[in-house]
């Protein structure tokens, strides 16, 4: 099993991913048969080259994550929540998320979810 | 679908039953075969009977409830990361944690699940 260590060090390099506009950083953290459910409820993106397509347009949206610590950690699970900050055509966005984040035992995360829905959108700037 | 409003009402009223110290509160949001993987990665508390006596044995240690809003709500699910604070063996705790809630058609509570372990434990007091 991924070590606590592990796991809080990828859920900052996701998290840099965002700041930094680099999808690549975040696609290197999944698991090749991985699955995202980003929000939950939609249909699962499945396998690395969905996941890719989903980051690289996210990353478009310019959306930066901020981090509400701790994150929590248990078993082969990370769970993390945070407010996104993004622009959608031209409208700013902010988004009050959770993410679940399952790791296999090479230290992939082999299933992300993501937890929010319209009562968590609000418009700023 | 339950609405939002349900969902958010659910959590403040599990918070409550903490707050109250009354195990019932909690007992009534939970489906008859509902399920309670509390920590994640532990074997599941599986129906109404396991589910009651798991919360009558939680409320013992005096745990209260910090919820750090927002609740996020997408389809059938809620997450919620909060605060709680119990008193274990004569050691006041507090534990960092983030909980989610499915529901189902009823607006019963059909699967929940606590993220958390050792790195989000600590002393106090």
């Amino acid at each position: 099993m991924p070590t606590p260590e592990h796991m809080t060090a990828a859920i900052h390099a996701y998290v840099e991913a965002f700041d930094k506009g680099d999808p690549e950083i975040a696609v290197a953290l999944f698991a090749d048969d991985a699955t995202v459910e980003d929000p939950i409820g939609t249909p699962l993106k499945s396998g690395i080259a969905a996941i890719r397509e989903f980051y690289v347009g996210s990353m478009q949206t310019g959306a930066k994550l901020a981090l509400q610590e701790p994150i929590r950690i248990g078993g082969d699970y990370a769970a993390f929540a945070f407010q996104v900050q993004l622009n959608l055509n031209g409208n700013d966005l902010a988004v009050d998320v959770i993410d679940t984040f399952k790791f296999n035992e090479a230290g992939k995360v082999i299933e992300m979810r993501a937890f929010f829905g319209p009562t968590n959108m609000r418009g700023f700037g």
